[in-house]
């Protein structure tokens, strides 16, 4: 795109860093921003930095929210005593979605992994741990069924063991090496009612 | 996504305006953004504010460029009485990538579709005409092949007729590499029809 000059290339270049963008997209999407209005381009940045001056982690679960504390964390109406762990925001909202967990969530933002080099530490895991010293009567794990979900699943669930409080993983509904934000409700919902006991 | 509040529903929505771009690959977009290091989001957004600020059209051609006049047409070693007419800038970066095209481009900005109400004057048609004054020898007609590309190149070789200026169109039909047994019919017949002796 070098006859496009350097403002070109870098947009693209831009582009291509998200995800699930490639080489043709990012360029199509370049054209595409350039040939929109003054107005609309600004409406664009400014919703992204708008979203990310005012979108933080939740206190409580880690999750995003633009409050110190999460409308979940925050509804009285939820069972805080059941605990979901699950590794990312879409994860907790494609359960959310499902409308029927009354539990609240805890976001790793994350999942160990020794080949990327993510260690325990890199993941909101002692914040879990904090966690049990209130009133906690269950921890679901609802990480990925992915070789690093699976190996946050054991530590966290040797992690709690010792405490007595009960801790269950999702049933294997989910296929293996699937990805939950993908999954359908119904699939969701059949992996929360499988959960077994570790 | 309400429960993460207006920021991040807005965000999604001008995400999606993005072609190609979906409901899901605008969430996982979204996430992505928010979760970038500030300096990476100033980044993301000065890019597209600097393209669009910076690029604008060039005088001769109208194809997208940083300068008053493109490279392509600011190169004295190039064909300037042969022009081949594109519909936008993302097809003249297609035949500029060959790197065996030495003549100009005019960059039509759309093409001429009825059920669409995009007329003659919407797209850069008087402007190509008015290109036309110069010493032309030849109007390469490369619209796509499409309902619309074809009603353009159509109404653009009755306009230049007259003036005696050569007008051709590029040869459709089976696409090189390609499978007879995977092409429709209408490039099928479309390529029987412009069959050229051996």
């Amino acid at each position: 795109m070098e006859m496009y000059s350097g403002y070109m290339g870098k947009l693209i270049e831009e582009l291509e860093k998200l995800p699930g963008v490639g080489g043709k997209s990012a360029q199509r999407m370049a054209f595409y921003i350039i040939g929109l209005p003054q107005e609309r381009v600004e409406r664009l940045t400014g919703s992204i930095l708008a979203a990310k001056e005012h979108i933080g982690y939740c206190r409580e679960c880690f999750n995003l929210t633009d409050r110190e504390v999460c409308p979940i964390c925050g509804n009285a109406e939820r069972d805080h005593s059941t605990i979901m762990v699950v590794e990312n925001s879409r994860d907790l909202a494609a359960y959310e979605k499902t409308g029927k967990y009354k539990g609240v969530y805890h976001v790793l933002h994350g999942a160990i992994s020794p080949m990327l080099g993510i260690g325990p530490a890199d993941i909101k895991l002692k914040e879990l741990i904090a966690r049990l010293e209130g009133d906690v009567n269950e921890v679901i794990i609802a990480t990925n069924s992915s070789l690093e979900g699976e190996t946050t699943a054991m530590y966290i669930s040797k992690l709690i063991k010792p405490t007595g409080i009960k801790v269950t993983r999702i049933a294997s509904g989910v296929p293996v090496g699937g990805d939950l934000e993908y999954i359908d409700e119904v699939t969701l919902l059949r992996a929360l009612d499988g959960r077994i006991e570790l």
